[in-house]
């Protein structure tokens, strides 16, 4: 989902009240960033706190390339990581995941083995319908176990764009938190729903109702489940006492787009670039009797600042024995400060850009190679800002080019190198990029290493199913990753 | 002033609490449109509740070109044409416009001798300063008579950007409505500042306020100043028998940007084109008591509508010896119908694209010329979408690209001539298209000469000032019109 994609960011269908009405009685983050352009690093971050280069999630393979979780990546969450959940339960709560994990699907990356009590959902994106010869479908798992898989016993249509995913992944989130109110246990609930992803669906109460197409009906029934959780809660008179925030874990796929793909808004190009478009997310923090209604930042957040600004919340503290990128946002939530810090753009193993205030700085500048861009692989459709949105990767390590992301948030108009501006904003972003290089150690890669033979052939729970499949010798290689 | 300008509309930075506030008490209007990419006809249509192309407010001078008033236009609007002001007498009302005019300035063109009973502002827009031998600098009228001229008696800083004059307007329409609220007189009050055109300014109060620069700092003058005449409205206790309408004259002039110029938000191109970001305009209609508060229409609007929408509320008829393209949005606004009609997108003589539902049809495209591209004039700054943003005059009458605007706001991806769809769709708008041509009779064009001659040299009252000049032999001549 992008940051143009809700009617409170201007989405001009404005087919989103729950999520609108979310904002106008909580908190509108404008300026809020996930810490990758694609899924399991973003969603690595979210749950360490750290950059993906920090906590393994991204690859040495080549040079600045996105990498994730398909289902013949061999690493996955290091044990050496801290997890949110990990540490929530240290404060005594019950921790659930319900959807997509996309932190590794090897056993020992397991989502109960990482702090989490339960889960309801899948470890891979819902790609498929795969032939379970060359590719299995992937598994749907409650807890320890698989239950089934996509296309296979948990249907989607891929003609029709119909699947009542959402709808089941909304239930077991009502339901968990009746359970959890029952007993008066604290709760961390990590609705990781995996619509709006390409292949797109929709349940059949939501097809055909949006303006903007089936992407746009998948918006509606998000739209809607938020707003069944926040009444859900209000219901159970737990909601002064839960905050939620809601984000996306990248910006839309324009390579998908109209049809399969949502919108990013002004901002330039979309998921799997470090432009705005690629990582600028929407976001609304709610918690009705302590953050104001109708309140409105440009707090420069990130989805590390979960992280932390989750153990806050708890009454915990932040592991002291590594560097943990995210901050505590709850200053900039219940008390409307503005807190300077930088946003780093990372793709792969590169620092790509840098934002420090209003100012944007990028050192390397790529969308896709011409040899994918002339395969119609355009993660720009629509878009071509001369010597910004290159097809080569671009070094501008000594001269960077330099955005004001008020004036031009599109992204269009790089500051004169010969500019004032230019030399006073560059004298302070090269020192926060010099002690970010400084003080940066990376992680082990987990990205750089496919083998067919890790695929959900046999996934814990298969024989009771009748679902397990032979796989393959091991046949272990480097990913190959173009972009 | 464009549609991604305020926050209501997705602007980033949020900086138009005002405008937001009013929208959040009255009905947003997210597919409303100007009649014509450009100042004078936009507002000529407004007016009229006629097409330029009826109402005169256009040229033949070559096809498919936009046209104003500039100082040396010969022509303005007919005696013919029944303006709003004109029509809401017969009711009673007090006519007051303040601000720009643009309906041309030679005499018989003045607002006072077409319906207006009060008018504090210009003819022509804020250009210059000019040295008063080439082009003497535009005068500000009281009433009848000219009170100076900008840069001499009003001034405007161009290297600070500073100007006091949209606050001399807003200080001119709180005293006009306290003046009626006393007399008890129903009252028109045509606000027509010239705020943000460029070149940008704001008021020293304002200055340097914005995260958006200097076009910023204007927006945020104009939202104060709509919360200010709002809250005398209700101050006056008037505002429940008070319709007030906030919209622009055209979108964005992305060729001003980003220092000079606004946005158009995720819509294709600005400011003299038929493509989203030329027509489509912010829009607010606020009548506490009547309206819901926080109402969205995705009725199709116009600016002609308003000529409608204002006789309905005075209880007056629009005329029926001339065809209105207007229509009446009272049941949009107060029932919340949807009015089924048409959108006409013309550029100068040309009727370049026409809107029926969600589906947008070209019968042309055009952004400029090569010739005009490649002296740095560009309408469409870091876009470019292949046979879309062209610049040629390409015919597409037989065969238009047809574009479905919920799931393709931005114009990027036509529909396949192919496909079931295009068929469908077509069939329909093929309908309306001929309807529209068949019964279209185009008025005199007004805007084909130009004369130095009837530049504002010595506009009336300019003898008590000592500020009358010496016109130039006249020397009618085609105006030349470049897009």
């Amino acid at each position: 989902m992008g940051w143009g994609d809700l009617g409170a960011f201007g989405e001009p269908s404005k087919e989103t009240p729950n999520l609108d009405q979310m904002a106008s009685e909580g908190m509108l983050f404008l300026d809020f960033y996930t810490a990758n352009p694609l899924c399991s690093p973003s969603r690595a971050a979210l749950l360490t706190g750290r950059l993906p280069v920090r906590n393994g999630f991204y690859t040495t393979n080549a040079h600045a390339r996105n990498a994730y979780t398909p289902q013949d990546i061999v690493g996955g969450i290091p044990d050496s990581e801290l997890l949110l959940p990990e540490l929530l339960k240290k404060a005594g709560y019950i921790n659930k995941i319900i959807g997509k994990w996309h932190l590794g699907h090897r056993p020992q990356f397991h989502p109960l083995k990482h702090g989490f009590d339960e889960w309801f959902g899948s470890p891979n994106c819902h790609f498929g319908p795969f032939d379970n010869r060359a590719f299995p479908n992937i598994p749907v798992y409650r807890d320890w176990e698989m239950i089934g898989r996509y296309y296979e016993d948990f249907k989607i249509d891929l003609k029709t764009g119909e699947a009542n995913l959402t709808q089941i992944y909304l239930q077991e989130a009502l339901n968990f938190i009746s359970k959890q109110q029952a007993s008066q246990q604290p709760f961390f609930l990590y609705w990781a729903i995996d619509a709006t992803h390409a292949p797109v669906y929709a349940s059949k109460h939501f097809l055909g109702t949006s303006q903007r197409g089936l992407y746009g009906d998948a918006v509606r029934e998000i739209d809607d489940s938020v707003g069944k959780i926040l009444k859900h809660l209000q219901k159970l008179g737990i909601s002064e006492n839960t905050f939620v925030f809601f984000t996306s874990d990248n910006g839309a796929a324009l390579i998908s787009a109209p049809k399969q793909g949502g919108s990013n808004g002004r901002f330039l190009c979309g998921k799997q670039t470090t432009f705005e478009g690629g990582m600028r997310e929407p976001a609304i923090a709610w918690w009705p009797g302590h953050i104001p209604a109708g309140g409105v930042s440009h707090q420069l957040g990130n989805v590390m600042d979960l992280f932390t600004t989750s153990l806050s919340l708890a009454g915990l503290q932040p592991p002291s024995d590594r560097q943990i990128d995210g901050i505590d946002l709850l200053p900039a939530i219940l008390q409307g400060k503005l807190i300077d810090r930088p946003i780093f753009y990372y793709r792969g193993n590169e620092m790509m850009a840098v934002r420090v205030g209003l100012y944007k700085a990028h050192y390397w500048t790529w969308s896709n190679s011409w040899e994918e861009y002339s395969k119609g692989i355009d993660f720009c459709p629509g878009q071509n800002v001369s010597g910004v949105t290159t097809h080569t990767q671009e070094e501008h390590t000594t001269l960077p080019l330099l955005f004001h992301l008020g004036r031009d948030p599109g992204e269009k108009y790089p500051l004169s190198f010969a500019s004032d501006e230019y030399q006073r904003a560059m004298e302070q972003i090269s020192v926060v990029v010099q002690q970010h290089k400084a003080t940066m150690v990376p992680g082990e890669p987990q990205l750089n290493v496919c083998d067919k033979a890790v695929m959900n052939w046999s996934p814990p729970g298969c024989e009771k199913l009748g679902k397990c499949l032979k796989p393959p010798k091991s046949d272990p290689k480097k990913c190959f990753w173009p972009h």
